[in-house]
């Protein structure tokens, strides 16, 4: 019998990741394009199932395929579809799965990119192993991925799982998504940035960070900063890691994971952002949660945890 | 073949109360007694299991009795155990349960009160036909029971769905439990009491609620209040829908539940706290949840309403 395959497509706002992986999370192949380029979707398609098509040509025939999974900003499982995606250029609702099916006649699922980062960890990552955990996403934005007895907590429409839009401050911070104080504005990498750049305003602290343009701020550079011991660099991930913690302990509270993984780019900042994320999660939780649940990096590799996340979706697939 | 009813059993920190009830939600025969008055687990369930006894006898037979569902403070589901709870005389963890089962010779399935009250919803009340909804019941504390596919959330240890315990300001009012801000410091019969006492402290407006005594002061009596127009009152209900606005926008962020069932004593306050909710729930939502989500009340009769949930535990019962 030959070995079975997926098929991981992880639809990112400038780039597309896309490759062939087997069941013990190996990349048998990886192709990148570009997103940005395709202000129509279906030359970008034509453009992702060309080469798609090079990559299978390339196993010849060694391997089954059994199916594409795919994690795409504001995707909805219930319906295959990417609906009206901010930092996409197509507009509306987009009947993707559908139209990739057609194009390659093998199933397709998709969910959106932190749902497809959870299925990720449960199957290749840190989350191997639990049927109760939550994924954050710590990237430009804060997405999340709830899995609730081995299956991803979906809802009645598919939306479940936004936890970068529960509210921090009510009258706090604009959200891109247009509505105020939202957790992803204060804990996300854009979220820190803000954060740095109205310590510099509010205070006279001598910091590395005041030598860099206001707008050319990067969690990166907050990151290389705090290693440095800059004080502002680590009076932001302390603010940051309270404001997680807190609500994190909310979604504790919620559905009594065994773990929270975070990963993205913010979340390797490791110690900087886990140790006080950790120790206000566990001040703000019920005392009988407390000490309970763990709080732990992702574990597949960076380079391809995207990728992996949306195929290992065909694996876990029963609707489609 | 005889008709078949569930037994069903709502312990409460002052009564007990328990009845036989139809799958059509018809209570058959109902009896209480106090909860309070046995220090000793194994005395309150000889007084327990002689009346339901007694009222098995009474059905003379006709009827088949599938099972027996409770609803307990505190009660884990997974174990069948009642464990710390503050509001009951029984210290430690009491395997209730298994105790039960022993002396009735019948399946016994236990859950905590609010998820009792959520299933009872969806069997007999406002969420007949729905899968995913929750219950959030407004009594001297803030419960909850998440239903998700039409299950209850559990969650890995049996705990899931506390949300009476996330946080709604960090440094906020004591709560019972012993951590600041907790939503049901707030948003309950004792938080509307202690928003009231604020109130009336810090501002010089007049109000009926002046003339009771500061720790006699009820939920009730800032309902009749607010029928008169008390603008004391009318702004402590405000103040509580808009807290409890809040985290149920959260809370919809977390699951997308189809609807939101209000019950409990604070509940029948009716449009003085379902107005307030509704319009802080909508303003602090992801703008794509808007508009689509149901705030309901309860549609159980008040006084059959615990029995009613926890014998509609026995009709979904899969596990026991």
């Amino acid at each position: 019998m030959k070995k079975k395959v997926a098929i991981g497509i992880d639809i990112g706002g400038t780039n597309t990741d896309f490759g062939i992986v087997d069941k013990e999370g190996n990349c048998l192949s990886k192709f990148r394009i570009r997103t940005d380029k395709y202000e129509d979707v279906l030359l970008y398609l034509d453009e992702l199932t060309k080469n798609l098509k090079q990559q299978i040509k390339e196993l010849k025939g060694k391997y089954d395929i059994t199916g594409i999974g795919v994690g795409a900003p504001n995707g909805n499982y219930f319906k295959g579809t990417i609906e009206f995606a901010p930092n996409l250029k197509w507009k509306g609702i987009v009947h993707l799965a559908d139209l990739i099916e057609k194009r390659m006649h093998l199933p397709v699922v998709l969910t959106n990119d932190a749902n497809a980062a959870a299925i990720g960890e449960m199957i290749y990552g840190a989350a191997k192993g639990m049927k109760d955990f939550i994924v954050i996403t710590l990237g430009t934005g804060l997405g999340s991925g709830i899995v609730v007895d081995g299956k991803l907590l979906y809802g009645h429409d598919g939306y479940a799982g936004e936890l970068g839009h529960t509210t921090v401050e009510p009258e706090g911070r604009l959200c891109g998504c247009g509505k105020k104080g939202c957790l992803e504005a204060y804990a996300s990498a854009t979220g820190i940035t803000r954060t740095v750049i109205e310590m510099l305003k509010e205070s006279d602290k001598p910091s590395i960070l005041r030598s860099i343009k206001k707008n050319n701020i990067s969690s990166k550079d907050i990151f290389l900063a705090a290693q440095k011991k800059d004080e502002i660099a680590l009076a932001a991930f302390e603010y940051t890691g309270y404001i997680l913690g807190i609500k994190l302990a909310d979604a504790i509270t919620f559905s009594s994971p065994e773990a929270i993984i975070l990963s993205g780019g913010l979340a390797n900042a490791g110690h900087f952002i886990f140790t006080p994320t950790k120790k206000y999660m566990e001040k703000y939780l019920l005392p009988f949660f407390q000490k309970k649940v763990k709080l732990l990096p992702s574990k597949l590799t960076k380079d391809n945890a995207a990728v992996l996340g949306a195929a290992a979706l065909v694996w876990t697939n029963k609707k489609r």
